[in-house]
């Protein structure tokens, strides 16, 4: 007679947009799951602070959370309440009872992922988190085990769906920035307050995984510098246009000449030829510069509820097979101490919008003025500032990479010129 | 005192272009990489039937391959030798042998992987090929892993750069198949043999991995339905363009209506809207459909030394970290019976090109030929044929979706009919 063997079970925490679909996956797909696993894989219990959730058995919710995740019949956590507390102490809580973690947490792991990892470590156990960034998109294991080898020199990603739908509506059809936001919101791509995406919030915390991941080390989301998007104007749409770009909001991760990590979120003008420019809509990218592999880049739905859900459950099931043969995977390295670069240190192109005296010699005192910066000019774009406007230009530049402090001195400079209106206009450009 | 951790050794099998950056990798980055085990990973033996080798230190080499895979002092086998025999049986000495195995063999994967894994399975090693598929671009590891979840319906990639190479080289400035041959093997892009690239054969040993991961069964190359690019012409190509469309030789496998697998490599009209179609040059990409993920993209160099090195490394790294843990990682699941979809069952778009009487009542007749076959059309395009072919037209039709069997009973046809030249061209299209 053959033992049936004991099924590895589930608690999942927090069952809202995500967290209903991960539920619907573990229990439509058992079997499959199951014979993935090699062992059966069991919701066992769904922790909510409501008395009734739709679409989830009554007999599996329980509002005691703290309880649940101590549970001797538990194997794994699902955490997907979000925020900071009470998921801190729940996961922790999860892990010195011995049991492995899920969590699509970004802004937890951004804050605390050393403290998470150094207890799952020191308990054996998994704290997995692919749905953290990127939502379906397979980024955070492809970087932790099949690029281990290798050196990334840069990770940028569109990692944000909303600010990529509201900057691809102002592209496309020429709104402004307050009737995009206003569509978003109306189709839900967007929330009622949209400040942690719009403001880069969010990106920034994704920024920080990825940077940690990529650099071996710990980046943390206050060490992100951080821009949203809702000061980009049509003008500087049109601008992008004009110089063959499309503005992104870009999470970027780099390693800077000295070794240290720059790590920022900014609102970029992508040329139209780099694969990132013609990522669209709601979907994420995720574009790798390494030293060996080159470079790859990744793409698909960056949320909802079904693709999130896979992301979710793909790590149950990994952390699952590990239960089964009694190990943990290999965890986060972070052997290199955080060393963040000097945001003044970040280099980078950039162009720069202004409107000057259109009179015979302005272009070479401004000319003059970025030699003076040590600032050197790629491109240059000059037009009629307006129809009101007959004895002023509007002037725009493309400067060759120059570390940041460099071209806010230029900047500071240029606004001190008689010739030059106050109010420079400065955005990041990627590529050399 | 304590005791320096003993090394992990690794032999590597094979230095030729990708060995030989594997090795130097191994070498140039062992502290690093160290890091990243948790234990010194050490180059300790390359084996080749050659008396030297440029690059490899003379102290590492051995002819003796045999005896290498059998050393107690090894405990990581990298097979690049490529082929079937001998690597075959080096692998199976090795796995026997309670060596882990890495190894980029497409060829020998495809015929015989199941062997492989059953023999890696028993002995509690593990068996990793990231480098057999898309060169650097990481997807054995996300469809084994974190898609795992997932149920897949489709997937579908160039994975073959030469063809690649040649097809945008035609598409892009009007060559015929001849020339971009030639050119791609003056600059190293192809071999001199060019039939395993051109003729599918290559992409076909990939889509029978791809396959068998995908829908956790065992698909062999003798599986795939393949069809080379050797008869692609510049009209093919122009008629691509008319349609909106690029020809790219596509590897695809797909879960049929039945639940069989549908697995072959065509030369394929792919719309310009799919992100496909802007893969160029000698880059790859891998497409997947799922269930609860949606759309997914992965794209990065299919070849080289460097990127193939990093994916071959990166498996030796992760192999590592397994043997740290006293365990192996989670292998292929095959649980499911090999089921493959009859070639003629496996439906598709198709464009259909041919030269017709240009008369009254023909597009009638033909189109009651397709309705006759119950082949729904999408799209006709009718030109004259030519200009000394004045009663004669040509007559491109885009079907929509129908199964082979119906299209090809359809062209049998339609070659019979008095108003239709013989040699009806056919191809398939990408997407519904």
């Amino acid at each position: 007679m053959t033992k049936r063997p004991q099924p590895l079970r589930v608690a999942l925490l927090g069952p809202g947009v995500v967290g209903k679909k991960a539920a619907q996956l573990l229990i439509d797909e058992a079997a499959e799951l199951g014979a993935r696993v090699g062992r059966p894989l069991e919701l066992a219990a769904v922790g909510s602070r409501r008395a009734s959730v739709e679409g989830i058995d009554q007999a599996l919710l329980t509002s005691d959370l703290d309880a649940l995740v101590r549970r001797n019949d538990i194997d794994l956590v699902v955490e997907l309440i979000g925020g900071i507390e009470p998921a801190r102490s729940l996961i922790l809580a999860a892990i010195e009872h011995g049991k492995s973690v899920v969590t699509a947490n970004k802004a937890l792991l951004a804050r605390h992922g050393a403290e998470l990892f150094a207890a799952a470590d020191a308990h054996g156990v998994d704290v997995y988190y692919e749905a953290a960034v990127g939502g379906a998109i397979p980024i955070i294991r492809p970087l932790r085990e099949s690029l281990v080898a290798d050196s990334v020199t840069a990770v940028m990603g569109i990692v944000n769906g909303t600010t990529n739908y509201i900057l691809d509506q102002m592209h496309t059809h020429g709104v402004t920035y307050a009737e995009a936001l206003a569509d978003a919101q109306k189709l839900g791509f967007a929330e009622a307050d949209p400040t942690a995406d719009v403001e880069g919030h969010d990106a920034a915390a994704k920024a920080a995984i990825l940077a940690s991941l990529a650099f071996h080390t710990r980046v943390t989301f206050d060490d992100v510098a951080c821009e949203g998007i809702s000061s980009i104007t049509a003008g500087d749409i049109a601008a992008a246009k004009e110089m063959g770009c499309v503005i992104k909001l870009l999470a970027r991760c780099a390693k800077a000449d000295d070794g240290s990590v720059a790590v920022g979120v900014h609102p970029t003008m992508v040329p139209l030829e780099h694969p990132l420019a013609s990522v669209s809509g709601a979907f994420n990218a995720v574009f790798v510069e390494l030293e060996w592999a080159d470079k790859l880049m990744f793409m698909g739905p960056g949320a909802g509820g079904r693709p999130t859900a896979s992301a979710v459950v793909g790590d149950v099931v990994t952390a699952a097979r590990n239960k089964v043969r009694g190990v943990a995977g290999p965890g986060e390295t972070s052997y290199n101490e955080p060393n963040i670069c000097d945001p003044g240190r970040v280099s980078s192109r950039y162009y720069l919008q202004m409107v000057v005296q259109d009179s015979p010699g302005v272009l070479a005192q401004i000319a003059t003025c970025f030699a003076a910066h040590d600032v050197s000019i790629q491109a240059v774009r000059q037009v009629p500032a307006g129809p009101d406007a007959v004895h002023e230009a509007q002037l725009g530049i493309m400067t060759h990479t120059a570390p940041n402090a460099q071209v806010r001195a230029l900047i500071a400079a240029l606004e001190t010129m008689a010739e030059v209106d106050e109010g420079v206009r400065v955005l990041r450009v990627e590529g050399e």
